[in-house]
């Protein structure tokens, strides 16, 4: 049986420029993976896999007849269902949006389709990208949780369904999926990567992210998505390095690394505590125990004062005029939003420069940050998607995050988390890089 | 008698060059006209006499010598006091500062210093530069008010204690005084004007702003203060063309003008809605009526929400901490705005880029927008300031305005807005010279 679809992207597309597979061929794998296991893992929000394959296809006769081809040339994408497609319904997982078909492509979706991408299908994202649990399950055990609310791409790529996939996060929606699935999870500096198109539910926070198989996939997919869009104010300018060069280099030192337990550290498993101190400890000189002055200790209220004050404004409508279609633990959070003083939100937008401006002058003198992921490895059951605490304070510092998928904690998948300075992905993915080599060769 | 003090600042520079008189003789001028005023007009905060006569001195000697003079060599300058001076206490008109003296000059300070003005005093506030009446009184007649916050500013030189002063804006403090006390006021694109050093009580709105006696002396002023200043978030880049180039430039044809009533008409004296349609009609076919979409009539509400959310972070603590130092009308209302949900803030803030859009979209067919500057002359006696209902709006979408002081209702002066594009201001000002000898030439 033809295994196409457990190639990591980079593989991919070197197999298809080689010849030795064509897209159709690839997407057929992948569908074949995704006939076989969604019934279980049900990652997909919404497939047609004769579209699917029509744009293989098309793809295909594209290479034959020496067209330009883009770096992501036949490569199947998930792609989480709050973002926007032309040519797909986009229900952001909420009855209010049932049928919904968007006339346009989100900004990211159009570049991933110039880059020669194949939109695949759009993945399961939780209740309006919040924190209902939705119907995907973990792959690596069908009765613990994806995480959310990216939990249709995170569980997918993990899954061997596609290589790559986009997510969102707003707390710890891209991250903490990638921990709990086992996957390679990059959520960049606020603004790379535009959201024209995308559901918001908070402009301070919402950064869309991305999964892959390896490192170097992330580096790949992100270079293809970093462009300048006029519909999202924080979009950066564009014309930025390759990332994908950059994760080449190699560091002139074995980088050195801040271990942070952050103010979330009590709140952790006792077994995620240890896999992470253990990390650290492995690494030895090259990672110092650090911390972060005040007011950083009081960084995940800040966090959830921003959520709270935008997410009343973006979402305040539906509370209004359509409770009967949000689900009951959505609405009691928007009524506790609701009431959120723009005193505190203000405050909090105040303090985040702040709290930047420590972080930066740390990572003065480390290359990044290490720190947990997620509390723990993914939760039993579907009451919570687990906690974002780990993650909500990068977010609101708009800073680059990635996971690597080398711990493993009671039997489940736990994710590294490394954590670098704004609009320095290039470093962190070359930093991660050798930490991810570290790890493996310690493990094996 | 010598009166150099009713010289505009662009008179007294020429003068100062030609060496027709000394800075010191310029500034003896002032404080003679302080000396013989001040009783009534309580303008100033702070000045020390001995103190502004040696920096004049300093500048004499300095020109003496050769040195390199700057554009505004020895003009005297007031400084609202909520603007830090290194070198004079600065109380933010509150109890609450009393005694408090900065370590370090404002940024516009010392690019005052550093252009050569000379600092002459602190002009005085409203409590916080907030709603509450000051001791000032309007120098047309001692039982109107100046104005607010900025009241010593518009009061000091429109009774010719100074030829140049500093206010700012968060509702209509810089242009209401200039309507209310007959002098020309500028207030510019939010972050021309630098406000590291400066009380905050609201970073979206609060603009730093200038009084002159003459357009071009406003331009002169603010050429120097156009710098970048790192402390100031909003600070634009530098490097900006002059204005006063630019207002020497004759427009290609004589400018048009869209006549806007603006949401706040209905609450304006007959005798100013009068008189500004007055003008409106003498300026024939180069003037139209106009309006603004949705949701520009709610632009009242939302400059307001943007006011009291960041006003409850900025003076929250004085309300919580120490409540005995604050009026009691300062005391009720940031108890009200205490409550301002984030949601409303937020939305206030979503849609001033809509409504900046539409604005933006009317000027293309348009120089300026025309339109009252108060809601009427300087009210009789001291219950309030005046309101600031037609200054806010233009404050919230931070466009530049300037107050000409051509109208006289009920024996008190009352100026003609002219508000133009952000970061158009030489525009604005050769669009605002054409009007102001339209509206001499008609009076005369």
């Amino acid at each position: 049986m033809s295994t196409l679809n457990e190639l990591t992207a980079t593989q991919a597309a070197s197999g298809l420029a080689a010849g030795d597979f064509s897209a159709e061929q690839l997407m057929r794998d992948c569908l074949g993976r995704v006939t076989e296991r969604e019934d279980d893992v049900r990652a997909w929000a919404y497939i047609d896999p004769d579209h699917a394959l029509q744009q293989a296809r098309a793809a295909d006769t594209h290479r034959a007849n020496g067209g330009d081809l883009g770096p992501l040339h036949g490569l199947p994408v998930g792609i989480k269902d709050i973002i926007d497609t032309a040519d797909m319904p986009t229900e952001n997982g909420s009855p209010i949006y049932q049928g919904r078909q968007p006339s346009l492509d989100a900004t990211c979706v159009a570049a991933l389709r110039a880059a020669g991408a194949i939109i695949m299908g759009k993945t399961v994202t939780t209740e309006l990208a919040n924190i209902n649990s939705s119907k995907t399950r973990n792959p690596h055990d069908l009765e613990y949780s994806p995480g959310g609310s990216s939990a249709g791409s995170g569980a997918g790529v993990a899954d061997f369904h596609m290589p790559l996939a986009l997510g969102t996060q707003t707390g710890g929606s891209v991250i903490r999926p990638a921990s709990f699935n086992g996957v390679y999870g990059l959520k960049p500096t606020l603004g790379l990567i535009p959201r024209g198109g995308v559901l918001l539910q908070s402009h301070t926070l919402d950064t869309l992210g991305v999964y892959g198989r390896t490192i170097e996939d992330l580096a790949l997919i992100t270079d293809s998505l970093s462009i300048h869009d006029p519909r999202d104010p924080q979009s950066h300018a564009g014309n930025r390095a390759s990332l994908r060069a950059a994760y080449r280099t190699k560091p002139a030192a074995p980088p050195r690394f801040a271990f942070l337990k952050t103010p979330a550290w009590e709140q952790a498993d006792s077994g995620a505590q240890e896999a992470i101190t253990d990390v650290a400890r492995r690494l030895g000189a090259s990672c110092q125990e650090a911390d972060l002055p005040a007011p950083f200790d009081r960084v995940i209220d800040l966090h959830a004062a921003i959520f709270a004050g935008e997410n009343a404004h973006y979402y305040g409508g539906h509370l209004d005029e359509r409770p009967e279609l949000l689900s009951e633990k959505l609405r009691a959070r928007l009524q506790a939003n609701k009431d959120t003083p723009a005193r505190d939100y203000v405050e909090a937008l105040t303090k985040r420069e702040t709290i930047h401006d420590d972080f930066e002058t740390l990572l003065e003198r480390y290359d990044a940050v290490l720190c947990l992921p997620a509390a723990g490895p993914a939760p039993h059951g579907f009451e919570t998607t687990g906690s974002a605490i780990f993650n909500g304070l990068w977010t609101y510092l708009g800073v680059p995050c990635i996971s690597l998928p080398r711990l493993t904690v009671d039997g489940m998948p736990l994710g590294v988390q490394l954590v670098g300075k704004r609009g320095e992905e290039g470093k962190l993915l070359r930093t991660a890089r050798w930490l991810d080599s570290f790890l493996a060769s310690e493990a094996g």
